[in-house]
């Protein structure tokens, strides 16, 4: 894996969670510039709350904590949430406001604060290039880490990296979404334009999937690059807009592979509607309904589901709508539907639901 | 049970199903008034179609059929169903614009008209006042019949009277909300205090309830009165509209308690919202929680996946939100929220996600 310039990377047990890795950071030599994206969901971690504080400044380092949702804990949570992005900053010797946090786990129960603090000197003495380790800190339910890498010819004959992690496995749902996600570059690009290409990754990437509907309170996604390498004209920057789309969806695809319980990888092909938008919503309405996900669970193929799904999002199909869906029993399923009303096309990916979802929920605590 | 007069009842087994009571009727002597609400969802079954076409006509004969969604199945699905009231009412020397028809069972595949054309003889032959059985021939995955019942004094000395059924268990949401539910009464009132009456009691019933969040293509409500039985003075009408509201949630309440897989009955009671209607979005989103239904499955006071869905609702709650879970580990489960935004309260019930929900729905065709 060919990690971009001027990213160190680290990752310990800090003893939020017992003999797990469960405390990374990645920090950035010179300050990078940051593109954020967080949830959609109205009660959010006190840690999104202080990253969307800190996101259009410099940034200096990102600190992750798992097994933690930091959020609706307690009144304080949010100074105490900026109190430990001041400990962390003065052990780098920077300054708060270029530091930048998110956490994952359970909702309600106070972060072990103390805990944390008494780590932060471990924390940065482990920095190092080990990102295959950052990945793996921020895990919850995750059976493997998300990993995903591409690289640039950057036109000035230089090559630019990209390197992608993400968390997921549960709470996940297109709206934002999913939890946590990091994508690093060395590529040069003016901030506005970084942002743009991420939005557009991240559409038809972490928009487009779900695995429960349920919208995390916590979901962050950060693009950083330390802006190392510079890109030079249209084509390098194509190449650098497909490349970050391609890591987004590697990850995506990924997170929903690793669905929790998820025995099958379901993508849903929508074509003939009237507006992406449409196309988007029928997808999504089909990945997010239970009784689909059941019957492709069971391998029978109940397209009556299907109909019933879009009628609910308010699509009126008539008997002319065209659905296939590929052979049930397979673990790779596609299903294909034409609205036949028009020509824009989305597609959506999901899981199927199965007994082992409701267990890992009914014991998840 | 005392039925209410002017109504008989048919139920056999007429082929559609394997063994089973598959085809019943409700006829009116006298032609009813009736009222009817039916699904919200885009794509509807031709029974609906054809119901909404006859709902505003004196109602002689309503035909029910379960095993089969008479939905999405082929281009003529209308005309046929059409044929099959022509049928129907050719059988009662009536008109077809007089009858309803109304359908539950699996979508897309077609209704065999000629076993049910052949049956209707003997449907007609059946009548009598067997309620139970017909209570009987509308379910699907319903382990048991819901019935419920009323008397009311009418001011003049006369007994009316409420019967009610319905049929539920799966894609089930509160929008209209249940599959089918059938309220017969003989109470005489003016047609548009009824639908008033209705509409009141539906609201805090079935469209208060939700298994799966997945709305039906189906969904049908009716209320038939014979008129037999005048209604005098207001205490009457008053004592007529709380019995309506009693009856349709005691259905209700049934059908969530034979959710499909379900083990516990959830009560979810909502205060101190702004306004009625957000109570009422805040219980059914936490209603809706897979994440939710599944800790209460696992009888494991996850109280943080409540935070996450009211504010995936965009409900955003500050610290000072109180919520209160009865004990999990028992059947009857009662979540108590006050928002501490407002004076508005809603119930919302609903039963939890369960490996068995998974099982039933991955078989079911």
């Amino acid at each position: 894996m060919k990690l971009p310039k001027g990213f160190l990377f680290s990752a310990i047990q800090s003893g939020i969670k017992k003999n797990k890795l469960d405390l990374g950071c990645i920090v950035c030599g010179s300050a990078a510039s940051a593109v954020g994206f967080f949830t959609k969901n109205k009660n959010v971690s006190y840690s999104v709350t202080v990253s969307k504080q800190h996101i259009n400044n410099p940034v200096k380092a990102v600190m992750v904590n798992s097994g933690n949702a930091n959020c609706f804990s307690h009144p304080q949570g949010q100074r105490d949430t900026q109190g430990i992005c001041e400990a962390f900053a003065a052990q780098l010797g920077v300054k708060k406001e270029n530091i930048l946090i998110a956490s994952t786990g359970i909702i309600g129960k106070k972060l072990p604060w103390h805990t944390v603090k008494l780590a932060l000197p471990s924390l940065v003495d482990a920095l190092g290039d080990d990102f295959d380790k950052f990945a793996k800190c921020i895990m919850t339910t995750d059976t493997f880490p998300k990993k995903a890498q591409a690289t640039i010819r950057t036109g000035g004959g230089e090559i630019a990296s990209i390197v992608g992690c993400a968390k997921g496995a549960g709470m996940i749902a297109p709206n934002m979404a999913t939890l946590l996600v990091f994508i690093l570059t060395d590529a040069r690009l003016p901030k506005p334009l970084l942002r743009t290409i991420m939005k557009e990754a991240l559409d038809k990437s972490f928009n487009s999937i779900t695995i429960d509907g349920c919208t995390s309170t916590n979901d962050t996604l950060l693009l950083l690059s330390s802006n190392q390498v510079a890109i030079k004209g249209n084509k390098a920057i194509q190449e650098f807009r497909a490349q970050v789309s391609r890591v987004c969806l590697d990850l995506a695809k990924s997170i929903v592979r690793d669905g929790e319980g998820a025995s099958k990888f379901i993508e849903i092909e929508i074509a003939g509607a009237k507006t992406e938008a449409e196309a988007k919503k029928a997808g999504l309405a089909i990945a997010n309904s239970d009784l689909f996900k059941c019957a492709v669970y069971g391998a029978n193929p109940n397209w009556g589901r299907i109909v019933q799904a879009l009628g609910q999002a308010d699509i009126a199909v008539s008997e002319k709508v065209k659905i296939r869906l590929s052979d049930l029993t397979k673990k790779d399923i596609t299903v294909y539907v034409d609205l036949k009303r028009g020509k824009a096309q989305w597609t959506a990916y999901t899981c199927d639901l199965t007994p082992e979802y409701v267990k890992i929920n009914a014991e998840y605590s």
